[in-house]
């Protein structure tokens, strides 16, 4: 039990909150939250201004516009959704499904299924096509759940970061649209570090989060709609749920389509400047150098890690996410182990699997702001020093 | 049109992302958000931490401990929304009501008439009791209200900020419960700086944000429920529509009554080391002297406003807030003309009405780290300085 300091009042200050935050430097390799970049954090500690202030719409449009360039979208309704990641896609569903309107969801790890849970409890009839984890689905499977289910959208996830996965997008979103159904993707772990023109695969709805490619603390996260998309939102028989995410209200409020500017809710302030800092970042590197780099690092960490004996989890390079490497745990190794040495020694965080990669992987994130050549060697070093370890022990123990 | 830099990419970089992010420092004395203390905006730069390690489940307990201390109350679900006060609103009626359950609403500014949207949105059959802008309900009008509508649920606003009156809880929660009802209280513009005691009070749910007397950004925002409350939330017959606001994941994720801990959404990293640092200063200073320093710098502002000849909205000084006060402009003067001279001068912000009071006050804001003897001086030189200079301008443009 904590102690307490003295006060008159029923119950009193916690001896715990009595002195300064402390808060260890840790460099994040896992499947995210990755490091945020030190010019965003200090972007995060820039004064309050008032959230209608012009200095503070300004930076709301720079984040518009700058959304548009790493989404490659004209789309007018690219905003930041105020909360972290699965605050945008909830803010997806809410807005374009109906109670009782037909959703189809690719399953194929844990961001379908959770994308499956939030669309039955908006009231939508909700089937699935599914593929096994760290599968990824053809053209022709997702024809044929359009065809036998007649969704008015289809979800699919671009970087399935649980099973390390990268699903092909080309071609996906004519194939909706022939089938008269809007396209949704998550792209969380892709945004930034992946290739993806939202205009150009014809995606209606994407989403993605700020702790990630972005180098920037989860908090605002970005949102884009296709005009189809937003034609279905305003043709909606029924309000959304949501009031706070409603997108009438929240494009009012961010000013989309020049539209007088109207209080909503209160921005949280702090973090649509981290947002607005990780994507200049971005937009200063240039969004191809940026998918180049992760391309590059990944495939060295690829190599360096094979040379080191040990087999990644996804067999076919053309598959494989360049942000979020699986690696197979060797039998007679340990992976907590592994990972909790390379924590202590190395002040560096690598994860285990997620559902049902759990215990059978490691995930090795290569994101944005730590995405360089020079964390590549010394995850590579840690790894070595850690298997070395693993095996001396069990040397020992079967003596 | 912004200029765009040189790229392969159908869409260009825009080059208002190509430099840093430019804030002012500004003295925020509107209703809010009112300035962060120094001491959080630090904290909010701190490293990132995994959302699941150690040292970052430490600071979601510290907060849970906080909160109970500045609510004044046992209740073991006690956390902070990831998101801004009106998600904090939302997740309260998300998780409380469904479909067609009765829900009493006090209407007397902006917020009860967020709430009635935001019930009727998720379902719930919503009336009101109504006391004009600036009004408070009296024990008698809410009885009358429970008796006649039979809701499950009442909605009053502790601090209604619109306004600015102070709406006094006492009695109000053994009402509610007299008639089997809970208590839902906004206590946004009141926390931490106006006495509350949870409790004490019998208050079943209760919200805040962080960007008033916290001295927070906004982004992460505090919540309890009472046993009974999450009594009812546990014993629903339908999921929650909301998956980000969903309590019982939540409490799952905060580790709520010792459960262990789930992964449920990603938390807002940098707001939650805000917000911790925020209720760590308010500890460190103690309730009761925060609540003495509010009272008394509120007062002061009340007389040197009245020195100055001005009226203030609220006549009675038991209802006024000591957090936001509200003043008449007076005939001839337009507000816009002096909110816009004080911010010019003295970089210093002032707000004017909101819904019924538009055009017809200045508010005046008084919260958290804001809220000094000092600050009341300069405001009070500032409007003495603003006055002169319209007084002036009327003598000279009736020359």
């Amino acid at each position: 039990m904590a102690h307490k300091a003295q006060s008159a009042l029923p119950i009193s200050a916690p001896t715990s909150l009595l002195t300064p935050i402390k808060v260890p430097q840790r460099l994040l390799m896992g499947p995210g939250p990755s490091n945020a970049s030190p010019r965003v954090l200090a972007a995060s500690a820039l004064p309050l201004l008032g959230h209608l202030h012009k200095e503070f719409l300004d930076v709301m449009d720079e984040i518009k516009e700058g959304l548009r360039y790493i989404f490659q979208t004209n789309n007018s309704l690219t905003i930041a959704i105020s909360g972290t990641g699965h605050a945008a896609m909830e803010a997806a569903i809410a807005n374009v499904v109906e109670r009782n309107d037909k959703v189809l969801v690719a399953v194929n790890g844990l961001w379908g299924a959770r994308v499956f849970d939030l669309s039955s409890r908006y009231g939508a009839k909700v089937t699935t096509i599914k593929k096994p984890v760290g599968q990824v689905f053809t053209l022709e499977e997702i024809e044929e759940g359009l065809i036998r289910d007649k969704p008015k959208l289809f979800f699919i996830t671009h970087a399935e970061s649980s099973a390390t996965v990268l699903q092909p997008l080309e071609g996906i979103g004519r194939l909706c649209h022939k089938h008269n159904c809007l396209l949704l993707v998550d792209t969380v772990a892709s945004l930034g570090g992946i290739p993806i023109k939202v205009d150009e695969l014809e995606i209606d709805i994407v989403y993605s989060g700020a702790q990630k490619c972005l180098s920037s603390p989860p908090g605002a996260s970005p949102i884009s709609f296709s005009p189809r998309a937003w034609d279905k939102v305003k043709n909606r028989k029924t309000k959304v749920e949501s009031f706070y995410f409603d997108l009438i209200q929240l494009a009012n409020y961010w000013g989309v389509d020049d539209q007088p500017r109207r209080y909503h809710h209160t921005g949280p302030i702090s973090s649509f400047y981290a947002l607005r800092e990780g994507i200049s970042i971005l937009c200063n590197e240039g969004l191809e150098n940026s998918w180049r780099r992760h391309k590059e690092n990944s495939e060295l960490l690829w190599n360096e890690l094979q040379k080191l004996g040990l087999e990644l989890y996804v067999k076919k390079k053309i598959a494989r996410l360049p942000t979020v490497t699986a690696v197979n745990v060797p039998n007679g190794i340990n992976w907590k182990e592994v990972a909790t040495f390379i924590m202590q020694k190395y002040n560096l965080e690598i994860s285990g699997g997620l559902g049902e990669t759990a215990g059978k992987v490691w995930r090795i994130g290569l994101m944005g702001y730590n995405c360089t050549k020079e964390n590549v060697q010394l995850i590579t070093a840690a790894m070595y020093d850690a298997l070395q370890q693993q095996r001396q022990g069990s040397v020992k123990s079967s003596l």
